[in-house]
C-alpha cells in the first residue's frame, strides 16, 4: 500500500516511551500520559489461562473464535447491549484495535467516505487509511463547549457514499458518553443507506458517571448497519493481552473471516478460553476501580475551578478528560512538552487526537490518586508560572 | 480496500473443518491435512509464559517487542543463520503470517510488481492483494521434476517495477529447501536494484533430510534486500500462541512499526517473555520430532514407489510432501473430496498452492506413525480402485 506519510507514529505511544525515557533516567515522572488501567488482570482470569494451556489450547482454533467464548460474548452482548446476534455474527480478534481495522478493511472500496467525529483515538485514522487509501474523510468535531454531536455538519457531510460513521462512547480523548438521542439521530441518518456505524465500545465498563451507555447495535432498524467493536483490555486490564472482538452483519462476516484467516489465522486459543472467565467474575468488579477514577476526576474538576486559564467539559466514562488549555497555551504540543520538561508531567497533547484540537490536552485518569493530585498541583502551578505554557 | 473475490477462504484450513465436521459425526478422518505439529509446547515455555504473566507482563509493550526477546532472536539470527543484524532491525509480531503481512504492506506501493514461487503457502497471493490491490503477482512455477527454481522464467518476471521476490524454505508444501546455489541466484539477481527478497523460514528447524538450510539475509552483498521471517509455531509446536518476528533493514523498520502500532499496538507481552524461554532449551530438542517425520516421509516413498500412478520429488524439510497425482487423477479438488469421502483421509488439493499444481495434493506428515501408515494404505488402495481419483 502507498502508505501516506501522515501515517505517523502513534502519539501517545511515542510520549509515553519519552516519559518512559525519563524515569530510566531516574527522574521521576507522573504519567497522565498513556490509556492502561493500572491494576493486574484478575487472577481468575490468569489462572484459566494457564489451565487452557496445559489443557492444550495451543494450537490452532477456528479463525472466528472459540465457539465457547463467542457464546458468551453473543449472551454478553445481549444482557449488557440489548445487541441481539448468533454467534456467526462474532469474531475474535487479536484486540479490539485489530477489530476496527478487520471490520473497516472488509467495508471500504475506493473511494468510499468516512465520517470520523474528532478528536478521535488516534489510530482511527491511520486505519481507515491503511484499510482504503482513496477514502475521503470527513473529520467532524464535537462541539468545542459541551461535546455534543454536531449534527448539522454530520448531515452535510452524510452522502451516498458515506459508507462508515465511526463513533466511540465511552470516549477516548473527551470521556463523552453519547446520548440516546445522538444515538437515536445517528441510527435515522443511517437507515436505509449503505453507511454502516462502527462503534468502538471498548470502555464500556468505564464509568464513573453512572450515565447509561448506549449501543447502536441495539437498534432494530438499523441492526444491519451496526458493527459493535470491544474487547477485555480496559474492563479486566488485560491491554497486553491482545484480545477483542466485533459484532457484524452477516453480510460483512465472510470479508473479515478471510482477512482474518490470511493476516492472523486466529486470536491466541488459550487467551481466547482464559478469556472465557471473565464473564464469571463478579458482576460489581468494575465498581471500585470506577470509584478511583471519579475521584480523580473530582481533583482534576477542583483543580480547573480554581484555575481560570483551564476549562474542562466533564467526563462520563473511559479514563480520559480532554482539558481545554485555550486560555494559557501556544499549542499543545509546546504545553505538553514545557510540562513535562519543566515539572515532569506526561500529558498527551490535543492537536494528537485532531488539527482542531489543539488548545486541548489529554488527562489520563488511571495514575495512582496521590500521585494524580500531585500532578494536578504541578499543572496549576505551571499555568499559573511566567515561565509556563 | 477492494477485497477481490480471489480473496477466498484459506482452503486448507476450510478442508480442515469439513474434516473436522466428519469427526463430529463420529466418523474417524485420518487428517493428513493441516499443518501444526501434533505434540504438546514444551511445558518450560507454558511455565515461563504464566510466571510472566504473575508478574505483570500483561500491559502494552514496546511494539516492535521486548527487547530481551529481540536479544535472543539477534543472537539465534546471528548464530543458526548468519544474518548480522541489530534489535532495531526486529519486529515481533503476532505470528509469522502477520510478519509478512506487516512487510508488504511497508514494501508495496501501487503497481509494484512480486515475484511469487509456486505452489505457494495459501495466504501469500492474498496478502499481497489485501498489502496492495494494484500489485502486478508474478507467480513462477518450480520446475514440475525436481523442484528447482526455474531461474530462466524468474529472470525474465524481473524488472525495474519487482519490489518483491517472496520465497520460502523448508517449502510449504513440496518440502523443498532451497540449495545454496539458488540462494546466490537470487542474491546476484536483487543485488543493486530496488527489490527486496521476503524470506519465510518458518519451517527451518524441521529438517528431517540434514540438508542444511540457507538464509539469503546472511548473504552480506544484499542484506540491505533481505526480510528474514521466523517464528516459535513450527518449531515450539506453537502454532495457537500467535507469535513470530521478521528482521528487516532499518529503512523499512520505521513503517513496519508504525503499521504495528495501529493495527497490533504490540504481540501479546507476556507471550513474548514466555518465548524468551525458547531459546535456553536443549539443541537436540527437534531431532526426536524430526527423526518421527523421515520415518513418515520414508512411509510415503515407499508406498509410491509401489504406485505406478503416484510420483513424488522428495522433500527434505517442513511438514509436508507435495504429491504428484497426474498418473492418476481428474484433478486435485475432486482427488481430495472422493478421498476424503471413500477412505476418510484428509488431504489439501494442489490446487489450493498454485493455478498449474491441481495434478499434485499436499500431505502432511504430521499424523502419528501408525496412523500415517494407515492413510498410506488407504491412498494406495483409492488410487488402484476402479471407483478411484
Amino acid at each position: 500500500m502507498k502508505l501516506s506519510p501522515d501515517i505517523r507514529d502513534s502519539a501517545t505511544l511515542k510520549f509515553s516511551e519519552l516519559a518512559k525515557e525519563k524515569n530510566r533516567r531516574k527522574e521521576k515522572i507522573i504519567s497522565l500520559g498513556i490509556g492502561e488501567p493500572m491494576f493486574d488482570t484478575p487472577p481468575e482470569i490468569v489462572e484459566a489461562t494457564y489451565d487452557a494451556m496445559k489443557k492444550g489450547y495451543t494450537k490452532y482454533s477456528d479463525p472466528l473464535g472459540l465457539v465457547e467464548l463467542r457464546e458468551l460474548i453473543k449472551d454478553k452482548l445481549l444482557k449488557d447491549n440489548g445487541i441481539d446476534v448468533s454467534i456467526d455474527n462474532i469474531v475474535v480478534t487479536p484486540g479490539a484495535k485489530q477489530a476496527l481495522s478487520l471490520a473497516l478493511m472488509a467495508l471500504l472500496e475506493p473511494n468510499d467516505e468516512v465520517i470520523n467525529i474528532t478528536p478521535c483515538y488516534v489510530s482511527y485514522i491511520p486505519q481507515i487509511k491503511i484499510a482504503e487509501p482513496s477514502a475521503v474523510i470527513h473529520n467532524i468535531d464535537l462541539d468545542k463547549h459541551d461535546h455534543s454531536l454536531d449534527r448539522g455538519k454530520i448531515k452535510k457531510a452524510f452522502n451516498k457514499k458515506t459508507k462508515a460513521i465511526i463513533i466511540n462512547s465511552p470516549h477516548n480523548p473527551t470521556g463523552k458518553m453519547l446520548e440516546r438521542d445522538e444515538i437515536g439521530f445517528l441510527a435515522r441518518l443511517v437507515k436505509g443507506t449503505g453507511c454502516y456505524v462502527v462503534s468502538d465500545e471498548i470502555y464500556e465498563k468505564l464509568n464513573f458517571s453512572g450515565m447509561r451507555h448506549y449501543s447502536i447495535g441495539a437498534v432494530k432498524e438499523i441492526k444491519d448497519k451496526a458493527i459493535t467493536i470491544n474487547g477485555f483490555s480496559k474492563a479486566f486490564s488485560m491491554t497486553g493481552w491482545r484480545i477483542g472482538y466485533l459484532a457484524a452483519p452477516k453480510e460483512l462476516i465472510k470479508a473479515i473471516s478471510r482477512l482474518q484467516q490470511h493476516l492472523n489465522t486466529n486470536t491466541c486459543t488459550f487467551i481466547q478460553k482464559g478469556a472465557c472467565s471473565a464473564f464469571s467474575l463478579n458482576e460489581d468488579y468494575p465498581k471500585a476501580y470506577n470509584s478511583a477514577l471519579k475521584e480523580r476526576e473530582s481533583l482534576l474538576v477542583e483543580m480547573v475551578k480554581s484555575n481560570s486559564a483551564l476549562r474542562l467539559v466533564r467526563p462520563a466514562g473511559g479514563l480520559f478528560a480532554f482539558l481545554d488549555i485555550s486560555g494559557a497555551s501556544h499549542g499543545s504540543d509546546r504545553f505538553s512538552a514545557r510540562l513535562l520538561d519543566r515539572k515532569n508531567v506526561a500529558v498527551i497533547p490535543g492537536v494528537s487526537f485532531g488539527e482542531n484540537w489543539d488548545d486541548h490536552v489529554r488527562i489520563s485518569l488511571v495514575a495512582q490518586t496521590d500521585e494524580f493530585r500531585e500532578g494536578m498541583r504541578r499543572i496549576d502551578e505551571f499555568v499559573r508560572s511566567e515561565d509556563g505554557p
